[in-house]
């Protein structure tokens, strides 16, 4: 094996950067969020809706009152930073730095602002999981280590900043609820009260996704677009189903499109494949799926239709 | 944007404290299990039972045996510390501390017995993986980097601790697994010997399934429930299937229900739904499913019929 | 409960060491690679690629001209390390300490001349994410935070480590990207320009797999072979498919098989299971695949025809 030259490695490595200077930061004060101070962030603000379940020290909810002041100024100081850098990021060619800081104290603000409204509407999610999950043993435990109520605990936040038209850091929140648990839920979705991802694993929301209230989902669950052929046209395209409430989608089904929509009070069979609307109250199951069972030691052949009508 | 008063904020953020007290701690001396200490149990476990494979330093069998006895000791002092925990937080009302002192120190004894057992029944899993997996290069590979192994192992630990009706501890462990791995088996399964999970991904396994010997799953499995509308009713039920002994299920197949018996020796195709009970040695494939080829350019349309037939 | 006795245990434990000593390391030179050295590469050649994405201070192209030298000097550093375990590891009883650490070498040479090339391949990658998500806002957000990019990334240089006859540590690398993303793509897996891959959870990629250029696949897309029951006699055949240029495959299909070849420019529609091949511009559906909407509350039956063509 013939020994490389690093010099000429790194200069070649150095030349890229020249070609490609749409995705390098030419401008030495043009730099992305920093992912971990994000993910504090995100951890400061569970800690401070949650006390005593992910710090080390007893944390009832009477000592709690001491840290929470603390713990929302520390969220304010860091957010705005961040919020800062991501404004600065997109829009550093045409706001002035004033106009940044001005923009980014405000976003940072309302944010805080938000803050007892989503606990309240995550008391509702643990709720939720409670009352679907029958291996739910309590709603600490959900709190605690339900990768479902995580997932969608980084959504309220993510959405939150998402509105407030936020770049780059919804996307690093969701991403990160997205690689702790495998759910994938676009910061953009609409997703009203009482919401349940069960087994979360393989769970993807798309950016136009429309869901109601009281709605259960399990692993694997998709709610696309039909195709993103059209790329970047479709951007801002409504191209995510409506799931209406009461809604409950089993194991594996997908429900495509924009124009879908899945009416109050029904329900979605596992691995079923949806890409039309259905009216309220509906049942949908993949029709007369039957498997082949064939018992291969001369024993006589055994034919047992699995329906996958779930109701 | 209206600046927002953060006194406001933190008052209501308190307020919420008190309306859901029933998720809070009001009594300092009850908290959760620390959720670091726990995976750090994990890891000398696997220490213990894998030296050389996690650790930095060389760690050869001749010096493991030296450092096998000072691990023990240390699990046995943290393992100890976290069940009294868990065990307060769930019994301090009903329980004295001595009480929860005595059991706290005979689970943790009990558990520390199994280890050996334990180590063995990995073995026997490492072997399965190895006779599975054409891809495998050795078996030291499987322990090092297979996260089926990875999920595998945990498991048979928080299985262990389960049974020995340990709360909070058995999900954390899990949902540790369940985060790294996606792979979700409820610690409440009851899986046999040389269990075989290959690309992990997406695999949920439920709190009351019974899974034999040399068995074998591809990701994206679903062995689940049929209908959890039934909620909190249906703590305790069995409701998962059982799968007998040298089952195989190939990719995204889901079996559901409690009623539901897969037959000694059977293969369930890949994407197969099912819901129904089949008998020893039978081959289940979607029945007859056509896939639609239509070529766009002109060129005859083509159909090729794509049975999922495996076997 | 009885007290067990943690000697009894300890001793249990060494026994076991002294049975399986085909996976334990009685020579103490011989270890494995250290994982976390193995990521701190991966991190290192992906901040050589991206200079200011994933580091804290800024870092401009023109600073990143400082620090690439250092840092490609560091990677040769810790690149020649873990090959040389690696070798010992798999070769130490057929070659000599020379003759690994001149293998060595040669291998981390080569690698590190592949560098520059790899970073233009992922430009490309990143043009195909952007075209191809219309949630995408920026090229600049698929580097920061897309999952399928991180796992392509992996893959690429793991791919080069595994052409270069690394024992363990291309499967270290791809099973650090599966754990994070849910992607599991074998670093043996041959893939060509411009590949997208959204939403990721879930996508399996076999280790005989061949994908050619501009090609998109979806979460929970499976490449898979058709049946491992050979096992080991399986290893080294070609039992992964074939998938031509410009072809597009949706959420959830399964494509299986080592003669399987889905021709050029062919769309496979989400949740269809493929073990033929099909000729170029194909568009393969579940054909005629019907779903049974049952309304519950005495409204008149609806059926709905959802037909998976998408195209």
């Amino acid at each position: 094996m013939k020994k490389c030259d690093l010099h000429d490695v790194i200069d070649a490595i150095r030349e890229n950067y020249e070609e490609s200077d749409e995705i390098f930061f030419t401008d030495p004060s043009r730099r992305m969020p920093n992912r971990n101070v994000v993910i504090d962030i995100l951890k400061d603000m569970r800690n401070i809706m949650f006390p005593g379940y992910f710090t080390d020290g007893a944390q009832s909810t009477p000592d709690a009152s001491y840290f929470v002041g603390n713990t929302v100024l520390r969220v304010e100081y860091k957010l705005t930073g961040q919020v800062r850098e991501a404004l600065h990021f997109r829009d550093g060619a045409t706001m002035t730095s004033d106009e940044i800081e001005e923009r980014a104290q405000g976003i940072c603000s309302a944010m805080l602002c938000k803050l007892p409204a989503i606990q309240k509407m995550l008391y509702k999610d643990i709720q939720a999981a409670f009352d679907g999950d029958p291996a739910a043993q309590s709603k600490e435990e959900i709190i605690y280590s339900y990768p479902g109520f995580f997932a969608i605990w980084v959504y309220r936040i993510a959405h939150e900043l998402y509105k407030l038209d936020v770049p780059l850091i919804p996307r690093v929140m969701t991403e990160y609820a997205h690689s702790r648990t495998g759910v994938d839920i676009n910061a953009g979705a609409e997703i009203g009260e009482y919401f349940f991802i069960d087994h979360a694993t393989g769970v993807v929301i798309g950016e136009t996704t429309v869901i109601g209230n009281h709605v259960k989902i399990y692993q694997g669950v998709t709610l696309g677009a039909l195709s993103t052929r059209g790329g970047q046209r479709l951007a801002g395209v409504h191209r995510h189903p409506t799931i209406e409430d009461n809604v409950t989608i089993y194991a594996n089904a997908c429900v495509l499109g924009g124009e879908t929509v899945v009416g109050e009070g029904s329900i979605i069979a596992g691995s079923a494949f949806l890409t039309e609307s259905v009216p309220a109250g509906s049942r949908v199951s993949l029709k007369n799926q039957e498997v082949n069972v064939r018992v291969v030691d001369n024993r006589p052949i055994d034919k047992t239709k699995a329906n996958v009508e779930l109701v």
